[in-house]
């Protein structure tokens, strides 16, 4: 159920984009434990000028391929958070080439009746899920 | 007020698309009773392999029709919840031909003072609404 | 750390669409009070028709230089709101022409374990912020 929406610049190739959803989704169950079909994702592509990502002063050098991920999630708890940005720095990083520098990620939490995932159906409430 | 963010794979025509819009309003003003120009929707369009939604093991069958419709609102009962999934899944499969393994939602609420339609007014707080 | 998501219909130069940024980034800096560098900002660009902003009979006239802008922020008081949807009206008429009527703002809050700028951290978890 996480809704990941992943915000790039263009200029990745199709089978490039793929590995980085593929090992998004990857660190995604290992953090949060959530099924292996559980796998919502969408990019966004935007030209130069159209993504502006700084540091609030931490000091992380941004480059092109800079990854915006927003995270839509029912409640997790803190370690589990952790471990997620944790986990996909590594693995974007270790199965990507992604640059550490390269990766922020925003999160929001809303609650079981928040969803349906087909059929009209909020399964969490009526007990598919 | 409802803000509905569709994300769709590339392929409909304008006509297609209205039709999914207005469709889609009717089904919200149903559920949450929302007045008829309470209306804020935008559209994402997405090429191949930038929109992927699996199905938990739920067993839905996904075509390149798939929407993924995305809801920001006020905090609205569980009950109304269940009624918009309803409606949106019946309306949309039988005004626009949607399946209804291809449709899924997820909403996150907010609330009174997180909205500005206009003028830099926040018009839940002022009573202009 | 706000994360600013501007929705347009296309048709902006570069360069208007650079003063639009800069204008919304100084007027979040000054209502929230965020450091300078605290800036996150994605555009998605609209064809015609994929944009729909009415005005829940307020009485609002939208051209087709309307802006919705979606924020994604840690809690923040009901005055610091009003603070920014005041401001970002104002400046963004001023320095970039835009109706008063063509800017909509929707927020949602999460919280300090939501964020992670880079390095896989929670900064704000973590006392790096």
């Amino acid at each position: 159920m996480p809704l990941m929406q992943f915000h790039l610049i263009e200029g990745r190739s199709p089978e490039q984009l793929q590995q980085l959803l593929d090992t998004a989704h990857d660190a995604m169950v290992e953090a949060f434990g959530v099924p292996y079909r559980d796998r919502y994702q969408a990019v966004t592509q935007h030209k130069q000028g159209e993504l502006i990502l700084q540091d609030t002063g931490l000091g992380y050098e941004r480059s092109n391929d800079v990854v915006l991920l927003s995270v839509v999630s029912r409640p997790r708890s803190q370690e589990q958070k952790l471990k997620l940005y944790q986990m996909m720095s590594d693995k974007l990083h270790e199965q990507c080439g992604l640059a550490k520098d390269d990766l922020m990620i925003s999160l929001v939490e809303n609650s079981d009746s928040d969803w349906s995932f087909g059929q009209g159906k909020a399964e969490f409430i009526t007990g598919d899920l």
